[in-house]
């Protein structure tokens, strides 16, 4: 009991200390300052909108013709309301560490008013993102052969549902909406293990199968009906340092990928002047730093193997 | 004010172009179909099978031998509901997409009563599934010398987690019930980072280590005492397609793998017709596509590593 | 109904054949046993003691100054609850197993003190564990030119959830906590895909980026300001067995790292004597199983690629 009461008396001046300790490391503490986006509403904005690009497949079931019309107005009216808080959220946070460029007295104007801008101007896209997403659903039927119908690609495969949440976060990232896309791509990237930055751009039948630890940078440019499969790195070569040795941030640092490639498990191609052309199939664990003709092959040599009996 | 009323304002506009496009779209919308199974009640079916399986790990804790008949039979019988109403969903949803073949009169008859079948078939199966699932929980030990007791392995090895939810899905696939296999083995696959297709045949002492990145297709043949590591991957080597360009389904796409194989870290095994002979050893990051002789070891040759001095 | 009832009543019987099968399998049934650490548990211990660590970043928004004394206290008090009680279901659990080397009569003396003793110890590591996660965001931070701001790193990034989580449980598994560590980091592998074993030695100025299928052994010596990238291993090469054949445990299975080596993506560095000297670069896909010297550049030799044309 002695030692009890000795162990938890010590609390109180270990909060203390642990105070002492943000004071000292103001760099991991968020204190005082405006509200960051919520992971909990980040993830609800996402279900909403994944709610109405396929509407009868989620929480919502059952729906029919007669009453989509009043669900889908119910549900842009909520989430207006929910985007344009968190919009708002990472705008303000943006604006008060002075990242925006504006000057001091701009900084803060008109701010819930930018926030509704951005919040309609991606719910007016989804008509649009719903005819990009179809092209992946089929992209995904075409290039599986264990695909039994389009249903089973919306209802359980991973890669669909991480493009999907991409191009939603791709398309607030281009309305200069900061915090809240990355959030997006990494809840998405907790779910499937794939990891697609908001800034990537990527055409139309775009598909990942499998996709455990696909990475795609953030200046990847990818073309039409590129099919990647697990493990896949679209990512950089090198980092440019400035004068004082810190990173160079904003350059094109990741590979270009041409339309109708293939890309194997595990394979890596890294760089921002690396092109793999239009055609080309990349092959399982092949790693690659230079741009790759049109319609080529590239493969492992298979000498490179050795085979020798087990003890 | 007025700006906010204004982008307000459109909302119900926006909501009649979505509906629209609804329409427009009809291959990703399930408007006034029948109802897929749920994603909620998959997870909770799940977890009711894990507790049989393993009693009193889960969070029915403290149970004891004077109480678990009572428990089980509780258990069993909640599970047994929850069955067949999403394998009925499972099965409506397929006879109306019209893919079992049967003559259009005969789809929906009996579907409740088969749903019940096959859910009696499942839980029959349950005492068969534990011998072969302990069998897995012994390699785990046998496989790592990390494991402190067969009790940490059970608690927090998400290879055995995801080898025990492919092994219900294994079945439920066996017994003809589409869609909810595979949402089974999905919900392992985030869990884990462990792709392992329902449809795949795998004997005991599975030992899957580490585990994120693996992906086993759906007509690999795994016999018994395999071991794999994490990023590997048994794939399909290129497919197969009809006069019209279309994938053919069904064939023998992915590998056979013989007994007491051990398959280190990221390293891929390609092709319907390869064969990785009982006690091979395939080394990390080596990729394969054509059959390897029993009791080989396959390694990357060392020289093809480049080393210079770093600027 | 006949159908219907029968199937149904074959439910006592099923229950029946189970419970018998946890008699005839007992290595994978708990019951009678001493309670598990739970999982739920285990994560609202990571929740509270992320909070304290990020003070602001998580659900506890808004936090300013005039209340964080207050707030920090409350949640210590709380957590010290909790841990204790966890804490102590891993020691008498472990207790139970007869593993801790103690005598009978002493295995379960005192431990709900030593629980206590434990939870106050990890909580007053806590200061020193902020400098040292300090340290891994600003490496993040200098590592990634996509990084935007300190604040989007604690906020988004998964490198750092799993290095703070590793942290965490490498302190508990330094004061003899069995299982409680490993739950917790295999929480973490769960979200992240990230699988650091708590049982390694990491350095400060840590950074993994990306991060999916990245598995850092148990006895891995990782210096200071190391990156990693997604998919690399730091594994063991071969186990060794006693006379008996049983797997030894405990040696030095797993690399050494020195400072300042970075590590692309998917690269395996395997083996107990292998060491990474300082300033090395390991290239993507390299797999290396003997040490390399310092300042070294490792790549897999370009002309081992095959190119043709695709037909």
């Amino acid at each position: 009991l002695a030692a009890d009461l000795r162990s938890k008396d010590s609390l109180p001046e270990l909060a203390e200390r642990l105070v002492r300790s943000y004071g000292e490391l103001a760099a991991i503490e968020h204190l005082d300052e405006r509200p960051l986006p919520r992971p909990q509403a980040v993830l609800e904005i996402i279900q909403d909108l994944k709610e109405l690009i396929f509407p009868g497949y989620g929480s919502r079931r059952n729906l029919d013709w007669s009453r989509i019309a009043e669900t889908a107005g119910g549900l842009l009216a909520g989430l207006h309301g929910r985007l344009c808080e968190q919009i708002a959220c990472a705008l303000r946070h943006e604006a008060e560490a002075g990242r925006d460029g504006a000057g001091d007295e701009g900084r803060f104007f008109d701010l819930d008013l930018r926030a509704q801008r951005k919040s309609i101007q991606l719910l007016e896209s989804l008509p649009r993102l719903r005819r990009l997403i179809a092209t992946d659903v089929q992209a995904a039927y075409d290039g599986d052969p264990a695909a039994g119908s389009l249903h089973e690609i919306v209802c359980s495969y991973p890669g669909l549902e991480a493009v999907t949440v991409y191009r939603l976060a791709h398309e607030l990232h281009g309305l200069g909406v900061p915090l809240l896309p990355r959030m997006m791509t990494e809840w998405a990237h907790s779910r499937t293990g794939i990891d697609i930055h908001p800034g990537a751009r990527i055409g139309p039948g775009f598909f990942i199968d499998h996709g455990t630890g696909v990475v795609i940078g953030e200046t990847c440019e990818i073309a039409d009906h590129v099919k990647l499969y697990q493990g896949v790195t679209l990512g950089a070569l090198s980092f440019q340092t400035d004068g004082q040795g810190n990173l160079v941030r904003g350059t094109k640092r990741h590979p270009t990928i041409q339309r109708r490639v293939v890309i194997y498990a595990n394979a890596t191609v890294l760089g921002g002047a690396t092109i793999v052309g239009a055609g080309a199939v990349i092959g399982a664990g092949v790693s690659i730093t230079k741009s790759v003709p049109a319609n080529t092959i590239v493969t492992v040599e298979k000498p490179s193997l050795r085979f020798r009996e087990a003890s």
